[in-house]
């Protein structure tokens, strides 16, 4: 869960912009979240499903966009966003075997609510991302099956759970126990105010990047580590197999032009924890806006007044810091989780005991 | 099939390059196709399943690109071979709502053949192509399934068959019965031959805009119907909500930045029919080269000399041509289907009795 | 010129949408077009400018989108437009290594028009569109300067003529004489007539691929020629160097993302001419609406109801209508040119002397 | 100068690679960089050109690649080097206004050194990127012209200075003065050292957002200014209108697609220095490769075994590493300039005297 439980002190604030009332993506009205978790032995893990808005979004698009940082990813939908500009099912976060399954329930959920789908009306283009959650949950099962999405569909509201559930129980990031991450930042912009939230699904990353609000932690545990000659040869050998999904949500008044310059700051919130994009980390960010929606059959497309691009930086900031935040948020979240073949990963919180001691050691701010 | 049954006109020939021996996307060497074909009433639907080489592609991967031209589409993998220039699994070709199985077919089969996937390696991409057959195809059945793959993979050969079969067998193409076609060429490069071929799922297209070698032919078959009015104001009010999946093979040595030239020549190959690449027409093409792999754990890429830019424009046009030849080879193959409600489809054949008379009256040919 | 001098047939139209009144980009209300044209000896080019609308571009930006179909070019300015989705300066054309000079002179005219601009306002993103015309030109002397520019501009009006004029001065096309070409259609939507014009700058393509209105004109051509065998391996044998730049103006409320979609649909038009986007030749389009502007310092942008991508059809045909109309106006407009070296491009209707008759040989229409 | 002239002390390294010996973009051998600074009065501008290998770029192409990481930018020639993957003529950096003066002289060098260009031969493409440096200079003057070019050009060498000279002379960079900055990396891949090196022509950021190794030292810096009110609300009121060149040399053996991964890199070496890619800023990023060039006139084009991807993340994070480190260099390099209206930038070291002291004060280093 995104708060502590036992007095657990909250993670560094990143930045100086303020965050929502709730630190969720579910800071942006009518964005609400579902998990339903696998948590079954060597199966470690799930189903994370975010509903932009409470509408049908097949009935109700919604304004969105991509940006493909690293493309080692095997996300479905993306294509049709980038050219229509547009999400028309809800988006689901999964493990990377999960995607057929989830693209079946999308399908199936859709033509269940629009009967004409794929006969009066043209088909349905399923959202589905997907992390690679291999080291602790015995991918090769399939587990993840059509009945989760449901499940994660129903389960859906406003009160946003981080940590090791849904989509994000298997996942590990920076060696450590990943998972879903939160965060959110309210900007002025020409006289009003308006809200970003990130939901991150955090699977990347080796322990000696790992970068919390500038510091470098990682350097300093793996330094520790090498006392313990194993650990740390592993956690530097082995190329990064992770990924990160960040889902971008704003009430702000954006085109999908405007959403995919969005999304691309996530790439800045992303760098400061220490990535450089590697290799094998599919790295996706989707923005979204609900500002509006695009009614599935009209003749024209009414849009609100937009923010002009020339008052776009406090979103854009708001955007990398939420994102960057929502990672901070995934490791902070995270509870450790035992999967197939004994493997384990430890929570930052486990993994260092004195980090409030550590962080305290901050030096200009 | 490709052969017509009973000493039925050969299609025209596109261009002047010469065909290569078989006439479809086999003429490169060693590439395989199979299908397998639903054909139970309303069900309408199919697999093709195409294989690059006789290796497995995950180990030894095909240099390979992707041209979204229209991208109203749903296929499945084309994030990582952007990025890698590689595909690693099998092409499967299936109706949109039967991404999801093919994609859960694939993953099991590469594990199946590569237990490290997931586990030592990283995951395997799946590459999954689809058309909108819902006009012949209770495509709400979700009726294809992960065997329907295997059926067809392990039915993959070189002699490949066009018309109503596999992923063909339910799709439409300028209000006519539509699938699979298929055509190559021979050129001569730098004092060497090379053949490229081509294999389209052929589902688009309004019958006014029929353009067959050149010549408007749809123009007036439109206007003969006119004289009937029903069939003529449907084939006109409607917008298309078809497709065309070209794929696209080279035995020529190229890499994929050159291979992504290569498969944006397809667009001027459909065009040359009467697509102008219409908003519901997802129209993709993906050109892979056979004149080497990239093996999956390795720490070089070692490439035989390319054949360098400035000598690919005979590889352009025989893309072009064989993309143009392809798609009248799914019309001319095509047998006629009736499927869901009642729906059917005429063949080219059957539509138009005096085709040959018609494609006689050729100008200046 | 657009118009023929003596009575000469008209030029074929290309499919079934009417033409506006003009039948020149100018049918878009707003646009106009001046022409410099250097026609001196070894020098034989010039400079072409549109503007889009009557108001200054760069306080009333206008919406806009460019697809790059073959990237063999030089032009300016195309980065931010893909960013920002308006282009802000008239759009120019010259000969490739005439960009420089009129990158030069478009800022001059900004600054000049907007003191502000590189000071208390941003800079100015000039856009420059190139053929190279080295065949007729001697394009090494570099002689277009940044009056050629002022000229153009200050002769811009719409009453827009095709031919060997401006930057089409030194162009050549199939290896006739190509240059300036015009075109238009009215399309009905949604119950508004839209108007989409066309100006191609078009220096592609060798003799054999012409393709007029569907008939294989240059290999009946090429056929003649090979009796002279010269001419006939010249033709065949170098490779293309040339270029089209095709211009798309719509008065249809469309954002940047639908005229991006809509500029690619300008591939179509080109491919039925007879390219294939070869190597060498730099095709782009550039489309822009002139339904409305975005102002250059403002809070928001107000958008009016844009035409759904649903309905976008209509507006996909007259585009490639419009292209492939051009080309043949240019072909068709054009007067021979002798330059530098005593090269000549003779006319389309030199060449062929009795190209009425061969087209009166048409098919099935 | 990259070297501090009164034994002021050294800018952190960023990150645990290893620099090459001269850390700047010429370790990668082979590289050279010459300025050209113009300093007179209100002009405050410049020439820088990097050579990247010592033969003609035109006949020995170098495989290259861009990243645009924010589009508001005028740099020239990006289109053809994303279609062909590489470039042919040297890398000229200047001031936004001058792109076409730098056009024209790259133009006229690649003539007078192949007089086959744009007769026998195509075109040339010529590569030139811009930052907006008219806070100091008085850019609307238009002052740089082809000669500065040639004399940049004639400079060239393997002694390659940072700060406020050439391109750089005008740049600020978080409300600071900025410039040309330089660094590099050596990291093993497969047993084999390669270098990647960085030159950056910073003119970028607000001062609040500056972070300096990790630390918020823009932070510190505004809380102190807002003491001086007039200063502070300056800094955080007006939108960045800076841009970021950063060109990434290697001698690992990659491709154009790889470069293209490469190059995107440079975006997480950014981001840790506290820029989100403003709306204003134009951020691209150009890699190339020296391990071997692509012939102009060649039937086929052969590469060296070409690092796998798989082995890419050391190259990644050195290419981050020597972006951030670059910038960083570009301030600590940087003497303090007056230009057009009085305007002065002041370097780091003349802003913030305690600055060894603030950055002593780094947390768990």
């Amino acid at each position: 869960m995104s708060t502590s439980l036992n007095a657990r002190e909250a993670a560094p604030h990143i930045g100086t912009l303020a965050s929502g009332p709730l630190g969720t993506i579910a800071d942006v009205d009518g964005v609400t979240v579902g998990h339903c978790t696998i948590d079954q032995g060597a199966l470690q893990t799930g189903v994370t499903v975010i509903r932009p808005h409470r509408d049908d979004p097949f009935v109700h698009k919604v304004p969105a966009a991509v940006s493909v940082i690293n493309g080692f990813g095997k996300s479905i939908g993306l294509v049709q966003v980038e050219e229509l500009g547009t999400l028309e099912t809800p988006i689901a976060l999964t493990n990377t075997f999960g995607v057929g399954a989830m693209a079946q329930a999308q399908i199936r959920a859709a033509i269940s609510a629009n009967p004409q789908i794929g006969r009066e009306w043209s088909t349905v283009n399923p959202l589905v991302f997907e992390c690679n959650d291999g080291y602790l949950n015995d991918i090769q099962a399939l587990a993840v099956t059509e009945q989760h999405f449901v499940d994660a569909f129903d389960a859906a509201n406003a009160h946003v759970v981080s940590g090791s559930v849904g989509a994000g129980r298997g996942m590990s990031c920076f060696d450590l126990k990943g998972g879903i991450g939160n965060a959110s930042r309210v900007v002025r912009v020409t006289g009003r105010d308006y809200t970003v939230g990130a939901l991150v699904l955090a699977n990347f990353g080796r322990l000696p990047m790992l970068t919390l609000d500038g510091a470098p932690l990682g350097r300093v545990l793996t330094e520790r580590a090498a006392k313990q000659a194993a650990a740390a040869s592993e956690a530097s050998a082995k190329p990064e197999q992770g990924s990160i999904i960040m889902i971008v949500a704003t009430d702000a008044p954006l085109d999908s032009r405007q959403l995919k310059r969005l999304s691309l700051r996530a790439a800045a919130g992303l760098a400061r924890t220490g990535s450089v994009y590697g290799h094998g980390s599919g790295d996706l960010a989707l923005a979204f806006s609900t500002a509006y929606s695009v009614p599935h059959d009209a003749d024209t497309i009414t849009l609100p007044p937009l923010v002009a691009d020339a008052r776009l930086d406090p979103l854009f900031r708001a955007c990398a810091d939420s994102v960057e935040q929502a990672i901070i948020d995934a490791l902070w979240s995270a509870t450790p989780v035992t999967g197939r073949d004994g493997h384990q990963r430890l929570s930052l919180h486990d993994s260092v005991p004195d980090l409030a001691q550590l962080l305290k050691l901050k030096p200009i701010h």
